[in-house]
């Protein structure tokens, strides 16, 4: 497995793993979160190795479709980027402790 | 129609369309956007009242589920809200302009 292409769906399974199945949520889990390989999840679930491997390409085409339409991942690193430049002004601001409070408080929202 | 509650819908409706059939976005967006009635959405499908009313209804329904999932509208306005905060900190800095800019390019990623 490509190690970007992992990573991009760990993000996206992190955006968007509320509008999942619980089933197609504990194989994501496993296989991005806790690296376990599908014969492991196949074990654990009782089921064959393929019917995983199906279950969790169905799950990534389905996350890069909600990814298409509602630019959740995109817009976060956009949003990354820009607060990165805002955290500049940071030293030659009076009040520099409340400012990066509403920073981070900002970056929790995403 | 509730004004507030027309107001909510309205901007659910923004977060979510991409996530709508063609149909439903028709319908929503000439019921909350063009303020059409029932009646003249019925004529203009040349469907009846009831069935605008009920899809209607059940897209409703559909975007207060997917903003209790993915929380668009309410993490929204707790941004806006700590953006205009980090606002108040524009006269007190050197490259104010640049600042603004940066803070008018996070909100238009919302």
């Amino acid at each position: 497995m490509m190690l970007e292409k992992t990573t991009r769906l760990t993000y996206l399974f992190d955006f968007y793993q509320s509008l999942l199945t619980p089933k197609q949520k504990s194989y994501m889990s496993l296989y991005y979160l806790d690296d376990f390989s599908l014969g492991e999840i196949a074990e654990e679930y009782n089921v064959s190795r393929q019917a995983v491997y199906d279950n969790i390409k169905r799950t990534d085409a389905m996350l890069e479709q909600y990814e298409e339409k509602l630019l959740l991942f995109q817009k976060f690193q956009e949003r990354q980027l820009l607060m990165s430049r805002l955290r500049e002004f940071s030293s030659s601001i009076e009040n520099s402790l409340e400012f990066e409070a509403l920073l981070n408080e900002l970056e929790k929202l995403d």
